[in-house]
């Protein structure tokens, strides 16, 4: 059986690669170029960008090996995913945003939004995580990117939204998508693989490396997009990062009936409170609301991670590896909300860049898109072309790594 | 048997940690208020937290990993204590600090003080280190970082010592501290639970990962509170460390009887150089002597974990999982007379923060504080309403995790 | 038989490195001093130090933990040689490059110009990894950086090639001078170690650890020792890396009969594009052309780790179990070439900071360097006084690491 498999994923996977690196060479051959930035804008930006890049590379990367059979997959697929997001998304940022003199001028903050739109793309895999094959992947990641970036476009266009609030709808939007794509592609065969599905101490140990590097950097990644109030927006990330944890290790004890802590809770819950505070990190005038809003979130993110995702599964068929409707959406809401609610009572019109009714509409817009696109993705990767065989088993790394085999030399 | 154990930690853990946390939120409420840093502070400051955070989360979080069944509770209560800790420590180091205007300002620097706090917590810690419930790990961080600052305090008020040589007397009342509250805790149980210490190869290669990031930024977390000679700081520093390393190789092989290492050694010898220069870092005026106290003291280290701890354990009853004595207390010891023959050589008149005598005193201070403190706290942690059932077994992740049990959906 | 190693191995090792330590301990007494860097130089300077410290130990620390019974002497010995190297790299660089008023002057840059010379040393480790005893890896380490060190001053003194160009002829002196030993200590026991080489899915995810932290900090160590055009390095490793990223993936897959993924090819040719852009890095005008050179480099070193791996190992005798000859030597010629080729279709006069011949004459040079100095090392780690025992298995961490024992204790 592995034998039908063979073909189709050795020629199909290294085609479909190479023809996007060689598409983007393309591009980047008539459309890029370098801008320089100052020296002192290089020393200030550049650890802002390699903060950004530890979330995506350490912090995502990591937190998808927590499969107990899935983890090479994990960490690898989300190097290869983050390295094509990147380079695509640069093109896209460039071509919508920065497009002058037929030019897109390539600098360190083109690579940081480059950064946030594959940030876009890693959530949604963490929906679809160990059900897919390396080409679903790949193409999901295209697609994707493309449609965050022209959402974001859109909502520049439309409403006059700046491209730099992208940091609250990516959650939304990566979760959606994601979420929308794994109930397209869900099978009644993936019922099969849960026995597969699931960690063990070794696994959830590996994915803590992706969770911790999360929960520190996210303060940064709060802050990497803005001008002012940077310090304002990594207090109020840190202390709902805090209360989130606090509350994810309080609930998810209570929740068990002999008190036991469900490792999974700890791997998203500590970090829902940085979601939700997102936008509204450099807004929020004092800790305690941050606390608060992570405390509440914390709660909400675990109890749904719980009673919730079971629930989702058996009667939406929506099947989220990493729980992302919870770690993501749920807490992207909620900072949505926040947001809303803070712009209202803020009397600094300087800080008002667009009416609230505005931003519910930007909000409904980006449901809309991730809703559309992701309908549309996931029945693109059902096609027969890219479906890998009805009997590939899922979560299982052995179906794409092969063990190394020096000792074959006699 | 664990059906006894459940009701009481999944009611007592989560209230008291939701209590804790709503009193930090109302204090929140009433005293803190955000200062505003420059841009350029901002981005000289906001490196030197996240390296800081960096040996707190990740440096100490993996370190605790290396218990073959405790790797989850190492990692993961690591996480909330540091949470729990910074918050708290921000809050009283700005009552007793930064009081103004009946308001605390919270700035970058106040939360790198606050994680100063939280580092003597996760030593102490590593004294108790898989022989404690969540909910005695989680009273003895609030109770330590409130006497650990109120020790810092009592030393300002009462000889005028700087704060910012708190990276001095850190290691050793966080280690003294928490032997004393493990001499209090040990019980005969206590023995059982011997066949689950120790680590195994991957249990070694995860606290590794602790191992290497705090090696890496111990220089930043020597020179994190200097205004001037951050330079020298951090080359003392790293040259005490490498010193160190090579100490802690060459003795752990030399007393073995094939030569081999033992990696707890490493684990800890290698460090114990960084510590020792601690506080004199920025005043040692040339390579050789870091070196050379590195040396001594990763000499010392490696044969006090050798020869040492099994004494202190059968005869002192201090059970010392992670060997702190050794790591913190002892290089604390060696740091602080290497700082009084450095005060009293020199003639740099300004760096004479105090009198040597002062120091003395201030040592003797911190001595008497920690081990009074633990004392106390030892006792409130073995009363009977925080207690363990006595056959919970001690290292046992078990305990405390559950797998995540997807595959009940039928 | 482990009674026969035992007495050399518990002297010979310790006291090696005790009097290498020592030493350098009296060098520095003699020669080092520190220089004071200004406030601004120390917050724009310590970030890059910090960064190629992340390549050095945990980088290569971690990459070095593949082989499934060598994972810990893997971490922990570069630890142990990265300690050694930086110390004497130090002074070497100092009495070659910085002597004045009979001083030598320890700033930030010259650590990081010491770290790039212990990456030398690293890469060769890769090359003799599991092969070797602590001693031999020792007494290669200290011969390895006073050669590259001297290939240094050479360059300089016979052709002024800066000394900042180091970075390109360092992949390539490392990977030659480790494949030349490994060939002299290659011996026919060896063969017998062959079951034990090889990864498995944990270990393999713990070098992944070493593989992205390198990925992410190449552009950092590109950019490292660059006065100008930082950014523009910083761009063109990451497309390179990118690139290369695809390329290793897709080949990789292509190559397997089953379409399976080699984890080995990821770990090495993802890396290759950042080793292939080393020195022109900041030479390169547009992205695409680091995105070719990326390209290409990956496909090479994943068809040269396939196909050449087992040849070499089966007729020369070189055995190369991390595959530098693919992942530094290889890169590293092409680096060298397309070097070649930017300056010569440079008008930037001021870039050309040595001409076309005068390179390929430095490359010659440091090849010859390279063979001729490992050749001699090999020879000198072969003699009998250093020699494990025959019996000794390589590969195997348990010849030098004990379990901690605290069981010991009745």
């Amino acid at each position: 059986m592995s034998q039908k498999l063979a073909p189709s994923i050795r020629i199909s996977f290294p085609l479909l690669a190479l023809i996007l690196q060689c598409t983007i060479i393309v591009l980047f051959i008539f459309f890029a170029d370098y801008s320089k930035d100052s020296p002192r804008k290089y020393t200030a930006t550049y650890p802002v960008l390699q903060d950004v890049n530890t979330m995506v590379f350490v912090g995502f990367g990591f937190l998808a090996t927590f499969l107990k059979r899935y983890g090479r997959s994990g960490i690898a697929f989300t190097l290869l995913l983050a390295a094509f997001a990147l380079q695509w998304a640069t093109i896209l940022e460039g071509l919508l945003f920065d497009f002058e003199d037929s030019k897109i001028r390539i600098s360190l903050s083109s690579i940081i939004h480059a950064d946030f739109s594959a940030v876009s793309a890693l959530v949604s895999m963490g929906a679809v995580l160990g059900n897919t094959s390396p080409v679903q992947l790949l193409l999901m990641t295209i697609v994707e990117v493309t449609c965050f970036t022209v959402n974001k476009w859109l909502l520049k266009f439309l409403l006059e939204v700046d491209r730099k609030t992208s940091g609250m709808y990516l959650h939304l939007f990566g979760a959606v998508f994601g979420l929308i794509v794994s109930q397209v592609l869900h099978r009644p065969g993936l019922q099969n693989g849960h026995e597969k599905e699931g960690s063990f101490q070794i696994s959830d140990l590996f994915s803590m490396i992706g969770t911790i590097f999360l929960w520190m950097f996210w303060p940064s990644f709060n802050a990497a997009l803005l001008d002012t109030d940077q310090d304002k927006a990594v207090f109020n990330t840190y202390y709902a990062l805090a209360a989130s944890t606090v509350a994810a290790f309080a609930i998810s004890s209570h929740i068990h009936k002999e008190g036991k802590i469900d490792m999974s809770h700890i791997r998203s819950a500590t970090l829902a409170g940085g979601v939700a505070v997102g936008l509204s990190a450099p807004l929020i005038p004092s800790a305690y609301i941050a606390m608060i809003i992570g405390l509440i979130t914390g709660v909400l993110c675990t109890l749904g991670f719980k009673y919730l995702k079971a629930m989702f599964q058996l009667y939406l068929g929506v099947h989220d590896t990493c729980g992302v409707l919870y770690t993501h959406a749920l807490p992207g809401v909620i900072g949505g909300i926040v947001y809303i609610i803070l712009l209202s009572i803020s009397d600094d019109l300087q800080r008002k860049m667009l009416h609230t009714e505005y931003w519910q509409t930007a909000m409904f817009i980006t449901m809309a898109m991730s809703i559309l696109t992701g309908l549309i993705t996931g029945f693109i990767l059902k096609l027969n072309i890219w479906k890998q065989p009805p009997d590939l088993k899922c979560y299982d790394d052995q179906a794409y790594w092969q063990f190394p085999h020096l000792a074959t030399i006699i």
